[in-house]
């Protein structure tokens, strides 16, 4: 499980345009020894441009936005990650107590119902009638399909409804950090709106206010690309998860039908 | 239902070689009118064949059976019937449960989850993002799926568990007559067991206790012929049944695994 949630969070980091070129990344994934290790740690520490400062480094090509659009923009990103916040919790929930049931009560009650079949079974061949056989051959068989049944119900989970749950659970941790990254952008769009106040109180020249106007901008072009690059990767491991799941579904029914439709054969036409 | 059982009592009074072809039977099945019921209704209150008396029409055309062969009969049909009495009522107990779950909260289940995949692909929707229905219209299909076998799975009791429940039923019912017959059958053996001390005190002749035998014998093998039908009948039922719903659940899994094949083929492969 550990293993699995490193490889994913690794994927996930190696997918990421700015993050996987990254100096600090690349020590990371390269290092050698405790002495490369050190020495790239200390060179990362030394960077100045963390936090809002990595703004500095990006210079959008398109024209500046205008803060309405900012304001807009911020406010989209902030309920759809709000909304599938959601949406990724509700999939937890219900999920988990799909989980239970299917390693739970559901295979205990497939393993009763092969056992009563069984025991049937049992007590009828016990009847000293002749070709009694014939019957309880077959219903045997039916009953040990159920006990087979039952565990596959029990196995099935980890074989798709794992990866639903590890993918959902990775999203909630996702989006977890845009509440921060959405407040960051507020507190910006909030202080160019008090520009106005601070120019006519002459705490701040009007030079500096196109220059705050500027910088909200260009944090809104950073949060729209980091919005394109999530949507991206959402639609594709979304996409991928269902397929695997239904694939895996699919594969689940028609070895259950397969099991059953081999019980039934064994049952004599009268 | 009431018509269901009364079919299922018809047709196995019907299939009874000495119910079948009894004049009373055959007045039920034939008559017209009320007169024509009063009358045969008269003439059977007037039958003096009813109780162990039914057992004078009867002459085994085998040799009598000594008092311990009866006996070890007797204690074998009374072993197999409470056997199968305690068989049935397992099933008939898991039955129901499953029959609970499987229209209550199973399907709920299936539903919550049908719900859960249509409510993130609504937030999908709602991205911005371009291309996004490639996932969202796949999705939705896949939670409406979901919702469909919600449904599949509260009505498929109807279609096979039904069919199972009422051969136990039945067979509880038939089941539940066994002891007083068996009780009558014990008394017999009973009494002639007593037979010796009542020879011995004279209180009956020698020539008596050959007859109470000849009886006894004469009861064993009615007996016997009773189960030899309980147990071809018995048979036949069960065999039928257990095709049956294993018929039913082959097409019912098959079925949702062509849904969710049907599904999948929804998803876009990126």
């Amino acid at each position: 499980m550990r293993m699995e949630r490193l490889q994913g969070w690794m994927t996930r980091m190696c997918r990421h345009p700015v993050v996987s070129s990254s100096e600090v990344f690349q020590i990371f994934l390269t290092y050698k020894d405790e002495k490369d290790w050190k020495t790239g740690k200390r060179k990362a520490e030394k960077d100045e441009t963390v936090g809002v400062m990595v703004f500095t480094t990006i210079e959008p090509e398109a024209a500046d936005l205008d803060l309405v659009e900012v304001e807009q923009k911020c406010e989209q990103f902030n309920r759809f990650t709000k909304a599938m916040d959601d949406g990724v919790k509700e999939i937890l929930t219900v999920g988990n107590e799909h989980w239970k049931r299917c390693t739970g009560p559901l295979p205990k009650e497939y393993q009763r119902i092969g056992k009563a079949f069984q025991n049937l079974s049992a007590v009828f061949n016990s009847s000293g009638y002749q070709g009694e056989s014939t019957l309880t051959d077959a219903m045997t068989a039916a009953g040990k399909t159920y006990e087979e049944i039952a565990q596959m119900v029990a196995e099935q989970p980890k074989k798709d409804l794992h990866f639903v749950m590890e993918t959902n659970n990775e999203y909630k941790g996702l989006l977890g950090c845009f509440p921060d990254t959405i407040g960051v952008h507020k507190a910006a769009i909030d202080k160019v709106k008090e520009a106005d106040k601070l120019v006519a109180t002459s705490k701040i020249t009007p030079q500096d206010k196109v220059t705050m106007a500027k910088r909200v901008s260009t944090m809104s072009y950073a949060l729209q690309a980091e919005m394109n690059h999530f949507h991206s990767n959402r639609i594709y491991d979304y996409n991928r998860v269902m397929q695997l799941y239904l694939e895996e579904q699919v594969k689940f029914y028609e070895t259950i039908a397969a099991k059953l439709r081999q019980a039934h054969s064994q049952f004599t036409t009268m």
